[in-house]
């Protein structure tokens, strides 16, 4: 073992202005500036003084993050936003970086200013995007995985990860129903689903790897016009161009429509492209829709296309016997993206990216680094997994989702599921036959519910000319009314022809049918006056 | 504001098995089970007893982590890792996960096997890689972040973490000496080559972004044999393929050939290929070189090719007066890469893609998504940034790099930059004299110094046939026997025609003079026998 050395070292841990922290007195930390002598912005570690600093710098930290996040940001008493605008949040916020050090009392204050004006994600109330909540174990994994600072690319810097993806990443791949396969873990959906186009493009063309796109045909693949935007952006920036990326109609509750399907397949074969993947999605970003993998699944069979499932907001239904019908067809795809940040609320980011191929992963993207891939090592370097990934450092995003389903077990995934599925119903019951609010869809398939508020003086007009016109500035409207108050954050949105929307999406389970009357009473308050 | 609910609800927050819960006793928890009737896996929040539960278990977690993570993981005496294969691995740690929840008291045995069988990054002895260390504001920056728990794509969702990229990005082109430009934050350095690599080739063909790379000439770029294989693994997954990036010969000390670059070019044009793209290195993988960008910059301007510079490792000189000289001509490049996570020693992943042109970004990223971008909100939404990335959710990486640059200015992570160069250099001296080392470069640029060890069958037998064969065979068998027994971790690898040396990265600012005689004690004390 090395010996310990006893002198006051330079630590990496650097405490600015140690003199600030407000229980040490000042003398004795002009006595620690002395014996560091490395000037005063310098403390060691496991000096009993500079370890008292420190320990105290981290409980005051955390006990602000506690309270004031956790607790009082998650309590529907308090707001869900304290709207600034960019320039007055600069008026109330140092955000300059400085030549000198902040003391501590500054650093406390800027960190105090950080929470007062961020969006409080965890309350209930934030019903904005498609990620909420604070998870107790979640939260827990990620600041141990922060505090492990791990980069999962080979076993010997991360054993512990790499053994425990394999096992989360196994569990997915039963609960899909992949009778064999492969997946990451990748940071977010929208990469998830490159990697997607990356593998169905190398299935088709393994010499594009090599040789790149160019000397090949031109290459087309298909994903209904709701789906996802990372769909266009990733084939754009995989250089296969957005404009190659056939976009198909869907039917009137948003799922994609199959005949259409077809038929653009075959326009492509008759243009001399190649049609090469289609992207299903479970679950869409506005409507929540599921397209019927089955059907989309014998298309791909029939033309041989790769079928990637974009499940990274519907996927969670795969721990729901109830909603488990949803992504019937699923073990048919040759990839899923799914991200557990998303309706079962690990912390941002848990996305994960599965084929059914076991070794096209690897061959895709493989360069063999010699310099941290090295066959020569102790250990079996099948467990050096870092090469299948086209980042090269990467965080162990897989401990947060681990410890939750560690935590709850599958049982308790699948109640915050059900739960969720439950209330969004509640919700849409409680509207449905109310004149002020109405369904863009009379069924919605999963908890993204998209409704109109339809206020006084556009009620009974539904015919008049400018009904839509005057409808679309609604949404807006009331938006700005709920983001300046900070009660609630709710989105909306136009879709196609549809004036601007409301998309109400359900996944923190904290939630219940008190807060949907909440939401709708405040609907109603918002909307006075339009 | 909305009405407070007295009733017990359901929360997201989920703790399984209150019972188990050590200082609640039984009944307690079996009356909370009662109260909230909804299976005894379920709690809530906002109730005195619920918040006093996660309160608890919060806390809990924090004192592990932070004694054992922090405080004993950081300290010379104990063990950079406790080493165990694949298999043990297996047999010590449950890694399944169940149908059924864990306990609490189960929980924290996970937690604290996770602590015990994983590398400790945050160890002076940690030197393996080219990140490490703990600080410590940049983990509460990293664990406030997580509590909030954000996506920077919209100022609504996002506000203080849009400005604060702005004010960061802003600091960070002035240190590169950029004259105008813009930048975006990346999940690591890998994907922010790959911004880069897009970005030029939108730059010549700007029909790239729709058409695709189908129908355009064979574009090349280049890079030295010795760049990060990122730049190759990421022209792969762009279409380009990774014959297209062509290798420029280095020097003897590791650093580009620029006559060997302008023959590649010219080759390249005779093969009627179009040359697009310099990626340059500042601060290499393995021997820590700097490219000349001076001569680059020249050859780029004559043949009108987009300059990249990957400073992801070496780019921390930027705040360093003395080492400075190093990147001089940064400020002729298109774009930089730069990652705070490693020689700054940010937690990961904090990465920066930098770029002269203040529009490309957005130009050659957006995808203008209607249900994200809308343009009739209420506030300025040129500060909704997030159409410039190729994720849609993303981390507020910015905060724990601005609460590190908060809290020691400018100037602290100036000493930082400088100690780390004062101790690497301090390692060379002392080993350079020795017989049983020997240095791969007599003066390494940066802080990774890469040096063979000789143990005594191989010295003064540099003559011999088969020396390089034994000497190639010598570092593995060392590597093992360090990771055996846990006391340091220093990687090894081979380069071109070279057998396989150490590379020690010197960036923990924890590290001294008396460290650098421990790490050649130790090389002595495993090579015995040898």
């Amino acid at each position: 073992m090395p010996p310990t050395t006893t002198d006051i070292i330079l630590s990496s841990i650097v405490v600015a202005d140690c003199s600030s922290l407000p229980s040490i007195d000042r003398q004795t930390s002009v006595e620690l500036d002395k014996r560091y002598a490395l000037g005063s912005d310098v403390c060691s570690f496991h000096s009993a003084p500079s370890k008292m600093l420190h320990d105290q710098w981290f409980r005051e930290c955390v006990d602000a993050v506690l309270e004031e996040v956790v607790f009082k940001g998650t309590d529907r008493k308090n707001k869900v936003v304290n709207w600034k605008s960019p320039e007055e949040l600069k008026d109330v916020i140092d955000f300059a970086v400085k030549r000198s050090p902040s003391t501590h009392e500054n650093l406390m204050q800027h960190i105090k200013n950080v929470i007062k004006y961020s969006v409080k994600t965890g309350h209930p109330y934030f019903m904005n995007q498609l990620f909420s909540s604070v998870d107790p174990y979640g939260l827990i994994g990620q600041w141990l995985g922060d505090a492990l600072n791990s980069s999962v690319y080979t076993y010997e810097v991360a054993p512990v990860f790499t053994v425990m993806e394999q096992f989360v990443l196994n569990e997915i791949k039963n609960l899909i129903a992949f009778n064999d396969g492969d997946g990451i873990f990748s940071p977010g959906g929208s990469i998830a689903n490159g990697y997607a186009i990356n593998c169905a493009r190398f299935h088709k063309f393994p010499e594009v790897k090599q040789k790149g796109l160019h000397g090949l045909p031109r290459l087309v693949m298909f994903t209904s016009k709701d789906s996802h935007y990372s769909i266009q952006k990733l084939a754009a920036f995989e250089g296969l161009g957005s404009d190659n990326v056939y976009s198909v109609k869907t039917d009137s509750r948003g799922k994609m429509d199959t005949q259409d399907l077809e038929k653009q397949i075959l326009e492509a074969i008759a243009e001399k492209a190649v049609p090469f993947m289609v992207s299903a999605t479970s679950g869409t970003t506005v409507l929540g829709a599921f397209d019927p993998l089955l059907g989309i699944a014998d298309i791909c069979k029939k033309y041989n296309l790769w079928l990637h499932v974009d499940a990274a907001w519907g996927g969670a239904v795969m721990f729901s016997k109830k909603h488990r019908y949803l992504i019937d067809g699923i073990e048919k795809a040759d990839s899923v993206t799914f991200n557990p940040h998303k309706m079962l609320t690990a912390p941002q980011q848990c996305s994960v990216f599965m084929t059914k191929q076991k070794e096209i992963l690897h061959l895709c993207h493989s360069c063999n680094a010699k310099y941290l891939f090295q066959k020569d090592k102790f250990y079996d370097t099948s467990y050096d997994t870092g090469d299948k990934h086209i980042q090269c450092g990467r965080r162990a995003d897989v401990l947060k989702f681990w410890l939750m389903w560690k935590a709850k077990g599958t049982e308790g995934l699948e109640k915050h599921v059900d739960h969720v599925f439950k209330i969004s119903k509640n919700f849409v019951e409680k509207i449905k036959n109310r004149t002020d609010f109405r369904l863009v869809l009379p069924e919605p398939e999963c908890t993204n519910i998209c409704f109109w508020y339809l206020p006084k003086s556009l009620q009974n007009h539904h015919n008049s000319i400018d009904f839509d016109t005057k409808l679309h500035k609604v949404a807006p409207k009331i938006k700005e009314r709920m983001m300046r108050e900070g009660t609630m954050m709710i989105t909306y949105q136009p879709l196609n022809d549809l004036p601007n929307f409301f998309r109400l999406v359900v996944q923190n389970s904290a939630l219940n049918t008190d807060d949907m009357d909440f939401i709708i009473k405040e609907f109603v308050r918002l909307g006075e006056n339009l």
